[in-house]
């Protein structure tokens, strides 16, 4: 799909309201370290007594242009008025290309339409509001005593260069007070969107917000905890299945380590490794760049780690042990099937462009790989994706 | 070119030999955790009083397969017997696939007939004979005095999951002791073959390898190590250039940073980005992913740092200064023409597969971009690729 330059008449306006401000959210925002104005404005709201509305727009991401800042922010106090909060009420949320300004006077006049669009049923028009490069809504819920917890997802990616970035939001009508909601918020982010990579690159922009309504007494806070964190996992694994360019997704378990931090940054060095990538998705059990992806991270971050314990497996087959490949014709088969059974659409170009011709996952299936390090009790589940044709054209092929 | 499996029938063996073994040589082999047997040999082969040969395979690398150690040191001590060496001044070095055994018995008949070919006039034939996936041979000579130093390199990346691994091989006649041949060596690493990446891997295999054979006086050591440092920096550009679909050279240069090692990590991150490197691919100034990969870094390695007087620019135009872009039309015109002066040749596919239409690089131009810090002295020059269809065709659309 050929991309054109961002222009105003395209960019969507998607507005999150609840019927009155809480004092109880949690927001988390990318680690870059040139972040996007409305993160910047984000972080000053997390102080602010109480939060009511999300205005979400595609198209331009409003990251280190001129004069950002005040533009979100006449932007925000805008919609404000027309809800009847106050401007440090709103958040706002920006997704699209980096270096750009955004279009103030045009998304001021659509407004009044975006208000006049809030509806009660269903988030299911949010969630495709908020949409660019994805290929499909991700939508999540829970249910949890007598309240739910709902969220929606967009993003491709880590990061998107264009159209698009990771965003968040979480919706839930139990009543967790503030503090509380934000410590688990925090724990959530680690088993999920801390732990999922497509390309291995940070927005200037990703954003987890999650909005408590209190309507509904919430007496199991535990239950409560679970549920956030599967609907985040649940969620994060949506992004990666809709990854550009994704056509296999790949989870690595990694076990027995010293402590789960460098579990999940062996299995975040694994995903991110561009041979093995490839060779994931051409089918090609090459079990060699699994091996060259385990010992450079190790090498490079704990040199002298006594690897003498280290099993690889892939798909459930023995590939690495005592210090040796554990390889045969009978294993090589049985990886490739698995790696066949796990694609989730093949590779083919048309009219010279290669996209996904399929607009929803039509499996959950992933490549399973599991790395047991033998010297330690953590352990930590990373997903990531393949390295294919369809990402360099998404990404490569056509102007931004 | 699809690929085959491999055979032994199809390696080919190499043998760089001095006249008679030498006391003042010097190595450095890659940092991965899971080295290859040739590595281990390698190591041990640096407290030896001195080395006579370098015995080089391809096809197969010889990493963590069973028995691995003990054939190479087979081969060695019958390459030694054929020329009067010992088994201990043979440097065996392997490329190739990872997770296959050395055809041993094959290798043992081979044997003669590589010794037999053994001449004096040329390195080229040495060159020409380790090439794999390379599109080239790469050679570099450099006069110093009354002697000279010569220089051979294979390798389309850090690494190679198939057919390659960086191999370097380094030989002079001038005298210059085993110790500061070896500290010398080691300061050309760092703003040569250490200060490259092509995809990010690093090689289970990766060596570079000095010999001075001591025929010639060194009068001027200083004279020695500047063409020593130009020499293994000319080879590592070589190396880039012939990169796995390579298709534009990147040069990123970080001055006033606070200390050289953040430079280097900081140059490589952006040479690493994937969608950075997607766009140079699409000769696309999204400078957009140029920022968020310096944000990245800075935000994950020095959270906090103060960047208010990062400037940026490409192909010499300023794009960001005072926190924010500075862009125009104009300015995107003139980077688009400098990356299209910079491609090394046009994509397109050739019976469904991306493959290079060039056999030799047509110019020696890069992509510049310059970070400036502005918080320190130090600098720091790194080079890398795009990420190409090309690339993918290399690594994902045949069978390993």
């Amino acid at each position: 799909m050929p991309r054109e330059a961002p222009k105003p008449a395209k960019m969507a306006l998607t507005l999150i309201a609840l019927d009155r401000p809480t004092p109880d959210f949690a927001a988390v925002f990318t680690r870059n370290a040139l972040p996007g104005a409305p993160i910047v404005i984000g972080r000053r709201r997390l102080g602010e007594p109480a939060l009511g509305a999300i205005l979400v727009n595609n198209k331009i991401s409003n990251v280190c242009a001129p004069g950002g800042i005040e533009a979100a922010e006449r932007i925000c106090a805008e919609t404000a008025r027309l809800l009847g909060f106050k401007a440090g009420e709103i958040l706002p949320s920006s997704t699209g290309v980096i270096g750009w300004g955004l279009p103030v006077e045009a998304m001021l006049q659509a407004l009044p339409a975006a208000v006049a669009a809030l509806e009660g049923g269903s988030i299911l028009p949010a969630a495709e509001g908020i949409v660019t490069t994805d290929l499909f809504p991700k939508v999540r819920r829970a249910t949890v005593g007598g309240g739910s917890l709902v969220g929606i997802a967009k993003g491709a990616g880590m990061i998107e260069p264009n159209l698009a970035t990771m965003l968040v939001y979480l919706l839930t009508d139990l009543a967790v007070p503030r503090a509380e909601l934000r410590a688990m918020l925090s724990r959530a982010m680690e088993t999920s969107f801390n732990a999922i990579s497509v390309d291995g690159d940070t927005s200037t922009s990703d954003t987890v917000v999650l909005l408590s309504s209190g309507r509904a007494p919430c007496p199991d806070r535990a239950a409560f905890e679970t549920a956030l964190a599967t609907l985040c996992r649940d969620l994060a694994e949506d992004v990666v299945r809709n990854g550009e360019g994704v056509r296999h997704v790949i989870r690595v378990t990694v076990r027995q380590a010293a402590d789960a931090g460098f579990a999940r940054a062996l299995g975040k060095a694994i995903v991110n490794a561009p041979l093995f990538k490839c060779a994931v998705a051409g089918n090609d059990p090459n079990v060699g760049r699994l091996v060259q992806a385990v010992g450079k991270y190790v090498g490079a971050q704990a040199p002298g780690a006594d690897l003498s314990r280290l099993r690889l497996s892939l798909g459930g087959v023995e590939i690495f042990s005592d210090g040796v490949f554990q390889l045969n014709p009978e294993k090589e088969q049985a990886l490739a099937a698995h790696l066949r059974a796990a694609e989730l659409y093949a590779s083919a170009p048309k009219d010279g462009v290669f996209a996904p011709p399929v607009d929803y996952p039509p499996h959950e299936r992933c490549v399973e790989v599991e790395v047991d390090l033998g010297c330690g009790t953590a352990i930590a589940t990373v997903l990531g994706g393949d390295l294919t044709h369809e990402y360099v054209s998404e990404n490569a092929d056509y102007r931004s």
